[in-house]
């Protein structure tokens, strides 16, 4: 049907349509449908189908398909983390996406899972993790370190080399000053400096 | 002179600069020039020439000229409001302007006599009123809904879920966060926090 | 080697880093080396080498080369305005770098010594002297002057009309109202809303 590579959102709320959209725009895979436990069969998301539920997921062939969770994160990333273990439990292919939209250093480094959403920046010699989101807007500046399961909010910007580790969850607008470190599983408030 | 239609702009003052290098960059208009109350016949901005005051408005051919409202927005739109209802009342055809700097989802929806201007974003399934500004750098996350005569400002950002009543004003760099409903005619402080 | 004219950078820190990336996308210098009192000759930065010190910067030929400082600037902007000093005696030629992915305006104007980063925005009508910072995801909205040494920081947002002195710094995500004044030297807080 398609010659891109096929892949399978896990999760089918509003940061589901987001990423519908970069995955759209970045036209690199070729969109099989929407894995969600709370919606039908057939329900439509921004016109794709909700194909099952988390119980389908073993069922899938790993070899031609790829997967990316986009079960929004607010402040708790458990499950995420929970379907994270379930991929890597049958070995499946994690996608990463990014914008065309974003722009991502070809210094940085960008993890398996982690989506770069529009309008996003990723500076020279960033290392982000897996199961990342950069949202929209979001900023992340030269030499930062970013830990798996992180979700830089909208607008949110790290500056010149924090570190931010596993499982932070940076609110909206948020700002961190240069050098500091986010010890792991921070919640920084949206629209707040944090120095 | 063009095959491009003409663009007609009412309000010379600070706003009208933003929103003339916008239509010049869409190249979609030719800009037939600018109506103002306070400014001399031919002074010109940004190279292009006031061509009349307000009372010239019912004066036009609504045939062949798109009008767009350029009065700035800072906290109060009666001026706006006012000039809206007399292009109503001539139904004249009002132009939507988006920066090709901008990005606007696929599917979203913009309202007539808005301006998206550059950097600006409007994610997916975002619907957004007429006469709004959705000023440089602003974000519209998913699943937002912008009422009538809103001003988003520079840098706002608008979270997921959002509705924004009619004739909000949400100031630089404030952040709304995600489901909120804002109602009409509110007022959000520059980079606040809205939760 | 190249067509393209070199450029000498001052500064080899994490300012440098974002520099470098701005200049690679822009591809419009030929990258000669960096210029470092802390840093062993041929230290690598980003795969271009140190060739140099401070004590170094009277040896080369100002026929053939650009400079620029690339020595950050947080608070104070003592040594850049030093380097700034000894680049004049020398009547060195200074580079000015606007990132392929900043916007700006056609009705703006920029000085020497001075970058736009990465997804800067700089408006119609805008003024910026020389030896400025318009750091990543930073804008400086309409009709806006700028004085030499400024830095605006990372996704800060200078609105319409203001004027900012003479070595500001004005900190990641400020955001400074309409039309204000910000007088010479003044620190504005990451994060603040100064009106």
């Amino acid at each position: 049907m398609s010659d891109r590579p096929s892949i399978v959102l896990i999760g089918g709320g509003g940061h589901c349509h987001s990423v519908l959209d970069v995955i759209e725009q970045e036209n690199r895979f070729h969109i099989l449908g929407i894995i969600d436990d709370n919606l039908p069969l057939d329900h439509k998301i921004l016109g794709y189908s909700v194909i099952g539920a988390d119980a389908d997921i073993p069922k899938f062939n790993g070899e031609s398909v790829y997967f990316l969770i986009t079960v929004g994160h607010i402040k708790s990333y458990s499950i995420r983390l929970k379907l994270a273990k379930l991929l890597e439990k049958h070995k499946y292919k994690l996608a990463s996406v990014i914008s065309p939209r974003a722009y991502v250093s070809s210094h940085a480094r960008i993890g398996r899972g982690t989506v770069v959403m529009h309008n996003a920046f990723v500076n020279a010699n960033v290392e982000i993790g897996d199961h990342c989101i950069i949202n929209t807007h979001a900023g992340i500046e030269h030499d930062a370190v970013i830990g798996d399961f992180c979700h830089i909010s909208t607008g949110a910007i790290v500056n010149g080399n924090c570190i931010i580790e596993k499982g932070c969850f940076l609110g909206s607008n948020s700002t961190i000053s240069n050098g500091k470190n986010i010890v792991r599983d921070s919640i920084i408030g949206a629209g707040t400096f944090y120095k």
